[in-house]
């Protein structure tokens, strides 16, 4: 506060320090806007949960909406990189190729748990939704729609994206029989094509 | 209480006013768990919000689990009938019947709030999603997948299910442009086609 007497440790956090508050910050988060839903989550509550004071929150993020994005963007970083799993693919490839991508984030637990929490308390709240949207549309559909040079891309890749939505909401939220035990490569094989003819179909 | 000096207001409700209490209690109910989430809502808030006693609650429904099982069943009627629709429809026609049916109940915003409500509970807790997929299993998708005669038809109900749930979820709780302003037309154009696919293809 004073100036050039204040210890180190008092200023400008080091580098390491800050990321690592951070990361803390955002797992706090992201168990809070989980187990309480976005409404009842709270800042404070947040701070709490990390150990910290409540304006280290504000400082490092900024307003509960701000905190969600930011908790969000670490949960759904899985999946953000399926742009860049399409960029190699052949085209009449990218069916599948997205299709398997979408798949392992969501058979692998230690991807499935953070991404689940933050798709739970997206879909119960319309500011929250509103911040996925955001994501998603900028970070995931738009950038595979670049991908195909077409007037209606973006529907295309909403389109595809919606089968694998569904299918993960079935099997891994509400668990329908058989689809819920049903193996992954079977689905994938049903699954490719449709995601194929919505992104490159007539 | 006490047997035949009781006063008939007392004794068992008339036929109409048992069904008026359990409508009641029912739109109380959809709201509490649409509000409150699963978790949270309780038999004491909904009699509260119903204007009756905890008791009539649990002597019409059962318990928490069982007043939501009946909630999801008022909200999710109108999708029920989806079975119904397809019984006359021509094998090579069942996609776009099915895709026109569904969305037909998620455009009138009459029949898609009280659906919106009790999915978004559905889709919060795991208790919540077990009786949510009771009932599209047995109401639902096992009677849609009884109109094919094939030893896979329910994983292809499902998956036929899967793309409508994606589109849903994307359209009308995300709202991810362009496919949340898009004509409904031009959808159930491109989606049909994969329902179809999904439930009669090779």
């Amino acid at each position: 506060m004073s100036g050039t007497t204040v210890p180190r440790r008092r200023g400008r956090p080091r580098r390491e320090e800050t990321a690592d508050t951070r990361d803390h910050i955002l797992t706090a988060a992201r168990e809070e806007f989980s187990e309480r839903g976005y409404d009842r989550a709270s800042v404070r509550g947040i701070a709490k949960a990390a150990g910290v004071d409540p304006a280290l929150v504000h400082h490092y993020f900024g307003t509960k909406e701000q905190v969600f994005a930011a908790a969000i963007e670490v949960a759904f970083a899985p999946a953000l990189d399926a742009p860049e799993a399409l960029a190699d693919a052949p085209l009449d490839a990218v069916g599948e190729r997205l299709a398997r991508f979408i798949f392992g984030v969501w058979e692998n637990p230690a991807t499935r748990t953070p991404l689940l929490a933050i798709v739970r308390s997206a879909l119960n709240n319309d500011t929250a939704a509103a911040v996925f949207r955001r994501l998603v549309a900028s970070q995931l559909l738009r950038r595979i729609a670049g991908r195909f040079d077409r007037p209606d891309a973006e529907l295309r890749a909403e389109l595809a994206a919606a089968q694998l939505v569904g299918c993960a909401i079935l099997r891994y939220v509400i668990k329908v029989e058989p689809l819920a035990s049903a193996d992954v490569e079977q689905i994938i094989a049903r699954v490719a094509p449709v995601v194929q003819g919505h992104l490159t179909g007539p």
